[in-house]
């Protein structure tokens, strides 16, 4: 098996994939802070989806008053869901235009335009800062996206 | 660095993976045009769902009237979702059962047929087709990736 | 050829990738079943979102009373959004964190407690359980998450 390790660890050595790595996790960890902002706000505000999670405030009508829907946790899974509408493509096409042997320099230009654009737009979203501000934001990280898509295919298209 | 160079080229010549590589890039870049569709039915129909987004259409009760959701909207957005959740799932298994070392013919009929399926899907959902049109679609992309994971697990298994 | 597909061959026959393997399409699998519980509860309780979809009750008002929202419907689709919130950086993260060459039982210890936490959270969220049950299965799958990044940045960094 020690032959097998090797290979392994020979492609988590080379530095496309090690800067991919990077990347991806931060903008991943970046993502799962939605989750933390939601809760956050969920309990300030005291809106809450599910009758169980008000239990804490009460029985009957007083807990019940509790299940509402509020400006700040919609805005938060709005942008939370972006998140998951954008970085999902990141990761699929991010990976593979990894693994298809583009220029380090190249690449980490990618990545790194990528995942400041995706904190710049959660910036964006939560401040808020006035439009284009977020669109901008928006519309970087769809465009090199679509850059790494295009390299991709352009080297391995196998319809 | 050379060696490790070509083994990482190795993996993307290998046919499965750029048949994989292919199939997925174009369904990801399938379900990014989700977005533009929002944006577009957002701003034709003016249904926006943040404040600083209707400040273009002036200020206080006249921006705040294009507050509102649309029926087309909501039916676009649904749609992605859907692509979310069964896509997912797809780059997932997908990308493992490619490297699994399948039969290239059974391979690429999986990828492609789970690409049809969501193309049909988004046709179905947009026009939109009566039932089971869209029914039909979705359960073909679902079936296809079961059966990836079926294949998968029947030969990499370990608990 | 022949000599790059026992190289691929390698990589899924490397213990900790198979492992992930594993995992990752066990609890894909199980977010897959979110979508059959939706159309489940979509059907018994008559809440659709789509017109084309009350079709078979009739026509004009006798099937639009079909067009509503429903508790239970409502429930599924949040476990289910909850899952893909989730189990997308668990894909990412722990795919890369596979390759980075932890130890076999380290690695194991991580997959087996995320999905076992999953699969907990969805019975926690469908029951439902009393708080904080559903609280504490959704914080052990980030925790274990949040583990593999921090394990996968301190061998891979590139920045």
């Amino acid at each position: 098996r020690r032959g097998e390790m090797a290979k392994l660890t020979q492609l988590i050595d080379n530095d496309v994939f090690r800067a991919f790595a990077t990347y991806a996790t931060i903008v991943l960890l970046k993502m799962m802070l939605m989750s933390l902002l939601t809760a956050y706000y969920r309990i300030t505000r005291k809106a809450f989806a599910n009758p169980e999670d008000t239990a804490s405030f009460g029985k009957g009508e007083n807990a019940k008053k509790y299940l509402r829907t509020d400006a700040d946790v919609e805005r938060v899974r709005r942008g939370h869901l972006n998140d998951l509408e954008n970085i999902v493509p990141f990761l699929g096409i991010g990976l593979l235009y990894a693994l298809s042997g583009p220029e380090l320099s190249t690449a980490l230009l990618h990545f790194r335009i990528f995942v400041g654009a995706r904190i710049a737009h959660t910036f964006a979203y939560m401040i808020p800062l006035p439009q284009p501000g977020r669109g901008l934001s928006w519309a970087v990280g769809y465009a090199v996206t679509i850059s790494m898509a295009y390299r991709l295919l352009s080297s391995v298209l196998y319809l």
